[in-house]
């Protein structure tokens, strides 16, 4: 009993290993057999506690797929930061990309598909990528949380694509993508040594270079200007704001939900929130300053405002200085702004990428920014303690370039894929329309 | 102070018999009279806190009624669990029942009003069945929180009403119906044996069936097709969808928030997150697949999407592989979305019943889904381990079938007084419009 | 390891002086230079932790200008009540405020604006004022926590300017607004040793009056009558039902998190729920009756339904009865009812005191009743113990007249400022209106 709750109200998560390594004195339920074995050892307090099942049963997919394979339950896991993470994807994510005036169903919907498809599916490919032993997989709240955080390189990419791919094509585009950054970060975590929260922080610069890659596909020549259903009205725009500030404040939830050690964790929480706060602020005047008579543009908050939060995502936990977060802060705020003008206007026109939601200055430059500075803040931190400093910096760049590159490459071939007419892909005229793929029993559509 | 942050940061909610059990050393201060005494037990850290409060006053109840009683509080239990069921009853219910164009208000206002009046009420109506003794009742967090639960009974039975009940009926409404579902809960508790958890969970049958009794007597012929005004537009779909995705986030919570074992607790939330995982990826296919073209509905969506929760209700803590909890999901959502077809098409006419938010198919039917479930679950588990198997599978079934008889009559009798001219009950052509009781400033409506 | 995960999953909060009292045994980062020092006390599981970060550099503010301070981390703090209070601050304001139905934007945008700067800059003055030491400062989550709570005096002097403040002078009031309330926090805690937690709420009545004061000088003749543009519209009432369901459901954690000890927490959380859940039901009640045709209106319900929250701001810990704290609930609803009808109506007319969104009788008037609750409370209570009690009450009364004074004052001088020339301040035509500040790609205002 004693040990139980404090292992459970930790807010360290319980990692596999940690819950191992005492495994002595243990409450050890056979799931679907219901044996349970139950020791408290009685010195001090320290009684232990690994609640592990074992299923026999086969994990159903949605999809009509069956896995062969044993699951088992490591239960013990944060509730109150899954549950951050979960709003953050389902409600943040889902109403963020509700800025189009007649898009709004969709953004929302589909937002909710292949976030709930995605993480089903994410569940069972990081168990069989990285715990599985002997057919065995372990399911848990906690590989449920990992795999809601893989399933933000799907919703990046599908903002990229928005308005543009059917749900058939983001199914299918979810599909691949998890695998693919799946595989990616057990490349990294294998062959690199890069830390898991590292690993997964990469999920903002691969799936914004995987949906540019696709988005390239997907181009077409109608879209080079603004049509009058690819802008926003002002009640999107608030839905949009009501997602933003959503995303705004648990993104510190974010940055430190995967982080083990204490410090570090209050640390990310701290960093993070001062970045945002400074990103919210410079999102602002650098959007006045950006605009001919000053005005500020909604867009650009809604970018500007969570980019700190972006770049913070490798190094909120090590940063030392609280200047340095807000400092990093506000360079991703500028990268934020400055990408919507330039990048908006001249690069996208001409590599012939559509970039509906602007993932690429909102994700992309942010998550660049942050990794550069990771490895500049880890050669500075480690600068005395270590030899082979070069080569360690070397193995950080790597693998983010790595990300990258896989990003571009199955995102490349995915795109391809996609334009098949096996997909019935929609024709340029019906993009950015709720009307194709929703019923509206009232004609006049009031938007 | 050692047990003191142990027991409550404890994720297990303490009940009143865990901490009477462990009454040696307590912390207990005289709520009132504040005399506090402490004790700690010096062995291994293991000192207990019990707070008990007791009060000389009376509870003033908001219909200006005294209630001469003793009151204690019980202060340890889990806020984190009670803010997420908070969510869900305040935001998550209210914005659900927006989806009527000009009902917007009535839907989000009337939903807090009912809801606050009626967790008060069942505090009080609750605390006089259970936990009465000799003129004291024990008030706690905790007491708020089943409160709050039991309230989803009357914010259920408010939807099938939803446009065609005056503020004044639906108070009139909830109070009676707080009152008789506490009642069957207690009969069930009392005499058939039924676990606290499951006897709540019977909140989703006991509200769609007394919300539908209501309904059958508050029917007019003008209700047999769908007025322009009971139609939804894409904002007030939006904002709908706010709320389904607020109940579809915090439902986990729900499913798992009065389990006391700390493992049953984790996999009624993993159980509950798979199964609504899959419901919502079907709502989305099956919605496209009973549409002559392809099309979605949102109305769909928002029933299908829960219906998994719903279903999991009673067996999220004892399902014991994933792929149960998801082919549970999955049903839930057929039942829903067939249900939405043929019940609002050919049964509820025949009946002259009228569902405005079709609780009968959200609510009712993924219920009795989940009660038969449970049973067979129930009989599959316990199998080899009990004689009077037979028995208490009949148990089972009789609880449900009760709770549902309950809810069918006094939901008649409720409906019955409704129907008295007393309440100034509103002309058929007024239904469904915000207008009847909130003053508009602005003439011109812009919904 | 042990008493880590006790101190932090603890509700209360480690003050800073609890952690340094058992400063035997610690693990003590100096942060920055990243040297650990860790001892685990041996005995029954008593060991302890002390986080001390130390940063030989600066915190950098947005504004550009350097602190050449030391700063120091207390890590150890609650991050779900912290999470609580960023919610009801950034999202609950933002669309409570967002009720005009053409200054959505800037009401959501501008709130995050003031409340990102303002947290900043609340934590470098509390830190300069409260905690520094032989020029070191510490900040840590807790000391945004503090900041968040009294940046809300901020957000409730900017409703009473919403719609004629333009960001500038925004900005400037949220710095001077900060700076005067933590000096006037740091008189009532030095000088007149009032409790943290209770200066802290004195947040309401200081947000109030400043911003009642400032709105004297942006008084403009034009404004004696409601223009157009000042009223809402169904749907941006709608989301400022959103920002009002958002601060009722999270008002319990803003009136407890900051109360150290954990039975007056539970508590406060109670009483607060109450409270609310009385002026919910009384704000219908209300609103019907004191309207000719017996109608309700939006604006009673989002004042009338958070007014009981403000009032139990400081004796929610204390006070004995539920009752109690459902009739100043009762009290305090119909304060915010009777006072929309006639403060609007009369008093402000006179006084030349414009206040767009009715912060005077939403915070000011129930604060100024739960100050007045709180003394009689405060005297019944100790009445027996204590022989210098007519003193202490004094002290109580003083330090919240002191208050409302520093705030008018402070104001009238803000105010002052706020109208020179300098601030580029709007044409009363231009007031309420987004296009002012945000550009629109859609030339046909949607609202």
């Amino acid at each position: 009993m004693s040990r139980r709750t404090r292992t459970c109200g930790d807010p360290i998560h319980g990692q596999a290993g940690d819950v191992d390594a005492g495994a002595e004195g243990t409450l050890q339920p056979l799931w679907g057999r219901w044996v349970w074995r139950s020791q408290a050892r009685s010195e001090a307090g320290e009684a232990q506690i690994m609640v592990t099942g074992q299923a026999n049963g086969a994990i159903w997919c949605p999809l009509g797929w069956a896995w062969p394979a044993y699951s088992s339950y490591y239960l013990c896991s944060d509730k109150g930061a899954f549950q951050d993470v979960n709003v953050l994807v389902i409600l943040g994510f889902g109403f963020l990309l509700a800025f189009l005036k007649r898009y709004g169903f969709s953004s929302t919907g589909f937002n909710l598909l292949i976030a709930a498809l995605g993480v089903q599916w994410a569940v069972l490919v990081e168990g069989f990528l990285f715990s599985s032993s002997a057919g065995k997989m372990k399911i848990s709240l906690h590989s449920v949380l990992k795999a809601s955080i893989s399933v933000t390189a799907v919703l990046i990419s599908a903002g990229a694509l928005l308005g543009k791919a059917n749900p058939i094509q983001l199914i299918w585009m979810a599909m691949v993508e998890v695998a693919a950054f799946s595989t990616s970060r057990w490349i990294n975590v294998k062959f690199l040594k890069v830390e898991e929260h590292t690993s997964l922080m990469h999920v903002h610069i691969f799936g914004t270079y995987f949906g540019l890659a696709v988005s390239w596909w997907l181009y077409h020549s109608s879209l080079s200007e603004r049509v009058e259903k690819e802008k926003s009205n002002p009640i999107s725009d608030l839905f949009s704001m009501l997602g933003t500030l959503f995303l705004w404040m648990f993104w510190p939830s974010f940055n430190s939900v995967l982080i083990v050690d204490l410090m570090e964790k209050r640390n990310a929480i701290c960093n993070t929130y001062y970045a945002i706060g400074v990103s919210a602020v410079a999102a602002f005047a650098l959007s006045s300053l950006s605009s001919r008579n000053g005005k500020i543009r909604m867009i650009h908050i809604h970018h500007a405002a969570l980019a700190g939060g972006v770049a913070l995502g490798f190094s909120a936990p090590i940063i030392p200085h609280p200047w340095i977060a807000m400092m990093l802060g506000l360079l991703a705020s500028m990268v934020a702004v400055l990408g919507s003008h330039c990048l908006q206007t001249y690069l996208n026109s001409v590599l012939k990428i559509h970039d509906t939601c602007g993932v690429h200055y909102m994700f992309g430059l942010p998550g660049l920014l942050g990794a550069i500075v990771n490895v500049i803040l880890f050669i500075i931190i480690k600068r005395a303690s270590l030899s082979s400093l070069g080569y360690l910096a070397l193995i950080e760049v790597g693998s983010f370039m790595l990300t990258t590159a896989i990003g571009l490459g199955t995102g490349f071939i995915t795109g391809f894929i996609l334009t098949f007419k096996l997909w019935k892909t929609l024709p340029a005229s019906k993009y950015f329309d709720d009307q194709a793929y929703w019923e509206f029993p009232h004609l006049a559509y009031g938007f």
